[in-house]
């Protein structure tokens, strides 16, 4: 059997052993009204897989499917569905694939906060059905989770903005990032690369703020306006002190960066918003006084109305994110994982082909 | 010799014995050509007047004349001021008395986050002379921070203002607090009483939130609309979720509170801001996602345009903050420090009859 009674993905079987998916069939959640299927054409590889793959954020049931950064075209709609997707349109799914949408927080399109909040992969529906992602063949997701894709975007370079990308853009627009803002970027990685270019794209003077020099040619390729490297500069903080509006930290750890340091950089009513997923143990090392005139939090997600936002915003201005691609198969999803694990990558991969690994 | 040569105060002479502050004499610091002499009416008593006197804080130079909620009457003016105070006006004086004037910080009103903020007493000047605050006969400030009282204010409810209520009121006004916001004040005491009159004035929702039922009187006769008792309303930020908007800790401490709590009361996007300086050794306990979708921060005193704003708006709204009196001596610094440690006092004291104690 194939779909629509089953799909096929690459699937982590054992966290001890996550770095070796294997190739498995399994039955798609129940489709109900509202739901669409997309016939998988690419897929990011965000940090969040190696995460859970690994166990680092606890144990997940397996074997799973991971992939949250989809694109692929609709196959199909249910009965129910008004959002205008049809089959045949090229669409991408992200991080969320349900919500109420009936709550305060999804009604003020903040539903990648609502309680009833579920991810792409690894969290149970309510009758139990555990989420699987989109190194697979299919992927079926309420409509409001399915998201048009320009069609001006090359399939490759749309796959890592549906959760990356999402998740730096969502707190530069939510935190006023534009003309006349000097905003910083601090870890220039797979998202935080992203960063530099859509700060940049919204008209924001852009630091980027790394350890070392290594990657100072890129990001100003990338957008930056200025470099910091804080461990090749002494007093960093004094030079660039009372600077920036805005922060925001891609780093993957809020202890990993010298808070301290960072604040002086910081204007009054500045914003430090951190999109960092640390173990589940970390601690804010911080005294409260520090935070004096500014404020810190945590952003996580877009939602789907900034989601359509950013992704006219790379049509229009023909953004290039740095993507390097690998056709799906199981041994391109372990060095897929094994180099993500070495930062090695420059700054985000794609799975492609699924045609030739799924549906030939 | 007196005035202008010499003030006299009423000051501390022992963090050992800091209840039993002695009448001195002491030299004033220098004139300079934008100083302004004040003959002190009556002063506030602030929380941290006991936290210096008692060394909390750490010790200080001692003898200390502390107190920053000053009202007085201009005795002379620097000949080169230029903000129109004259000789005879009524004024106030707050917890600064002198910054550079001159950075992006002061440029942009915000003062009080100057590098080269002088606190009104108890800091070194450049030159040395270490400032002495408003349990005295007068008192010397740059203009700047000495501020027309508008006529109709009173000046036993006009002095807690100087402190006590920008500090809660900076915080409401530069996080938008006003009609379809919903604004909860934690720590119903001096300060805390001051947010539930400024945030119903502002037009916000009020939610007082105290860890008993014990004030609910006061705080709805202050102007709560609602009160949540944490230590008795089991659930009660189930009962609150996803609720404030905007949220001032008017506590002594960010770790007395519930944070974890306090943070599902909040809506996306909402903030918390704490005005409490706590211990040095104090750390936030908090894991960094927890402040998904919300930021917090910390904000200390506000700028001359925020006092003024606030002085007009007590005085159009006739605005009444909770007052006892106490007339000046060694006597009734004692009481007031004696009942402040231990919150014996609903809300504030107002030292008063300055001309009996130092001016016959």
């Amino acid at each position: 059997m194939s779909y629509p009674e089953k799909f096929q993905g690459i699937a982590v079987q054992d966290h001890n052993d996550w770095t070796h998916p294997k190739k498995i069939s399994y039955e798609p959640k129940k489709f109900n009204d509202y739901d669409v299927d997309v016939e998988i054409e690419a897929c990011g590889v965000c940090g969040s897989d190696t995460h859970c793959a690994s166990g680092n954020w606890g144990p997940k049931s397996l074997p799973l499917v991971v992939g949250h950064e989809v694109i692929g075209r609709v196959v199909r709609v249910g009965p129910k569905c008004h959002t205008g997707v049809k089959v045949g349109d090229r669409v991408g799914v992200g991080a969320q694939v349900s919500s109420c949408l009936n709550c305060d927080r999804c009604n003020s399109d903040f539903e990648p906060y609502c309680a009833e909040f579920i991810t792409t992969y690894s969290q149970p529906y309510p009758d139990g059905y555990v989420s699987q992602g989109g190194y697979a063949s299919h992927i079926r997701a309420h409509e409001h989770f399915v998201i048009p894709i320009p069609e001006k975007i090359p399939t490759h370079l749309a796959a890592p903005l549906l959760c990356g990308g999402i998740t730096v853009f969502s707190p530069l627009v939510n935190n006023d990032c534009g003309p006349n803002k000097k905003v910083g970027i601090v870890g220039i990685g797979g998202i935080g690369h992203m960063g530099l270019i859509f700060a940049k794209a919204l008209g924001a003077e852009v630091y980027a703020i790394s350890r070392s020099s290594a990657k100072k040619e890129d990001a100003m390729k990338l957008g930056a306006d200025h470099f910091i490297a804080t461990k090749e500069e002494p007093d960093w903080e004094k030079k660039y002190a009372s600077t920036l509006d805005l922060v925001i930290v891609c780093a993957s750890s809020l202890t990993e960066i010298n808070l301290e340091q960072l604040i002086k950089t910081m204007r009054i009513k500045g914003r430090i918003i951190s999109i960092c997923v640390p173990k589940e143990t970390e601690q804010l090392n911080l005294k409260p006084f520090q935070l004096s005139g500014i404020t810190i939090g945590n952003s996580q997600l877009g939602s789907r109305k900034e989601l359509i936002q950013l992704l006219q915003l790379v049509a229009d201005k023909d953004l290039k994110i740095w993507v390097e691609t690998l056709p799906i198969s199981e041994d391109s999803v372990h060095e897929a994982f094994v180099r993500m694990e070495k930062g090695d990558v420059r700054y985000r991969f794609t799975l492609t082909d699924f045609d030739k690994e799924f549906h030939n």
